[in-house]
């Protein structure tokens, strides 16, 4: 369907999957404004140019305003802080950038007649169980979210879809995740010393993700939601043990990677099987990962 | 049980629960200190005299170094901002006072090896459900925190009960509460012009409410417990209707209440029928209200 006219406020646009998330939309035709932080990372250059940005000051009225400018169609909430194993001094910030600005956020919509709404969970919100069961205070805090969303999905006239995110990868990737330190020691040759890496992962690609959240808006703005907040899992189902992953990659290099496992211990509270409850969101089917899609990261 | 050498540390104790609670732990013999905010409301003039007080300056820090003096073997967290209807500038108050102060609390204790919890919970979180289904904005910071608790339960040696009070009442009340602007009328004769009435509310005596605080620790201190973060109802699960209380006022004290139902309307997304779910800490066996209690206000 055409995304003509159709005006997408995304936050969190300076990550990497919300970079990408911008470029689909932006292809896809829609008018996209972001809202950044004062003092935060900046956009891309390339988005820099095809964007409006809003700035947040930590104000529920620097939102209002932002939400009053822009009048989004649908609003794409990505921004979140990750830490998997938090310190005592950051427990403030992970309240404020997980809690408390999204429920500004939220607010600045309901008051401004914003209906779609699009927020980001995380698989970490199930560690050994398919119901809420959190890894980390910033899964827990994520789940809080939730709850404050369930509130304004009912009493007001918004539609929630909250995607739940497992692992995520693709070309560009600038974060310190896993597969990149694979990739990258595959290049240099320099030996990894890893966990026993019996542990699973569900890797899904970045072009799988950014697809979920268009594929969201849609159903939001076609009316095609049965609840008034959905919930679906951005998974592939079909989870890889950090040791296939390794022998996967060797496999698509042909490079032996120079990996010890067993080096270091599992991470406390290491997820060691990925959840498999949850939904697809309608029209979604992710590609597993493969020879092939290693391959076009190996380029 | 003797209480004698066990520290409470409670947190709301500036407000009537919070002022009667402490004054329980005192006859109970408990060593008690409060922690309150810098530019909140006093303490009665009675705990000032018996109780140590730390303050919170808004930091993390603050609630370690109260934490760290106090060492207590129980912390009462009764602190929280109750807004029944939100305006868009009071989401910063309601996630800082019902979020981020109960999380940094939290993370003070389990660093410093306190490890027993009582939480403060609302029948708000169930409007017409016995799920979570929030009423207002508030209920819903209240299952938020109750999610962040469940990480803290889980991932440290910290065990937590959370009560969920409904409505409560006794004697020396200062809040605004429905039932004080009845017994108000009573004595000013003054007409009061009221909803229709038929809503349900289920009170419940303030000795009660202190006693389940007293048995929720003393279940903590003797492991009664069986699972690392408890949920109990503070309600007497015999629940009247604001008609019918006005007439059982009228009987208690021979007196009319000059009242008009129906001159003002239901407030919105108002709990018409109060949750019957959940269980009660065992021990603990609360009184309905009866005229023998309306009249113990009277008198």
């Amino acid at each position: 369907m055409s995304s003509l006219n159709h005006t997408a406020l995304v936050t969190g646009a300076t990550g990497y999957i919300g970079t990408k998330l911008c470029e689909r939309l932006l292809a896809e035709g829609w008018n996209v404004q972001v809202i950044t932080r004062m003092q935060g990372r900046q956009l891309s250059e390339a988005l820099q140019e095809r964007v409006i940005s809003h700035t947040y000051d930590g104000s529920t009225d620097s939102l209002v305003t932002a939400i009053t400018k822009a009048q989004p169609t649908v609003v794409f909430h990505l921004a979140s802080l990750f830490i998997a194993e938090h310190r005592t001094e950051q427990v403030t910030e992970l309240i404020a950038s997980n809690v408390l600005f999204g429920t500004q956020l939220v607010e600045a919509c309901v008051r401004n007649g914003v209906r779609f709404f699009i927020n980001t969970g995380t698989s970490w919100q199930h560690y050994r169980s398919d119901a809420y069961d959190p890894v980390c205070l910033y899964a827990a805090t994520k789940q809080a979210y939730e709850d404050i969303l369930d509130f304004y999905a009912d009493a007001f006239d918004l539609k929630v879809i909250t995607l739940k995110l497992f692992d995520t990868y693709g070309p560009d990737d600038p974060r310190p995740k896993l597969l990149n330190l694979l990739l990258r020691a595959l290049e240099t040759g320099e030996p990894l010393g890893m966990s026993p890496g019996e542990q699973q992962i569900d890797l899904v690609h970045i072009d799988d993700v950014t697809k979920a959240f268009s594929l969201a808006a849609h159903r939001l703005i076609l009316k095609e939601n049965r609840r008034e907040h959905e919930r679906y899992v951005v998974a592939t189902r079909d989870p890889i043990s950090v040791r296939d992953l390794v022998a996967a990659i060797s496999e698509a290099s042909d490079k032996t990677l120079d990996v010890t496992f067993g080096d270091r211990s599992y991470r406390s509270r290491e997820v060691m099987k990925t959840c498999l409850a949850g939904d697809w969101l309608p029209g979604w089917e992710p590609l597993s990962i493969s020879t092939q899609r290693i391959k076009g990261l190996i380029g």
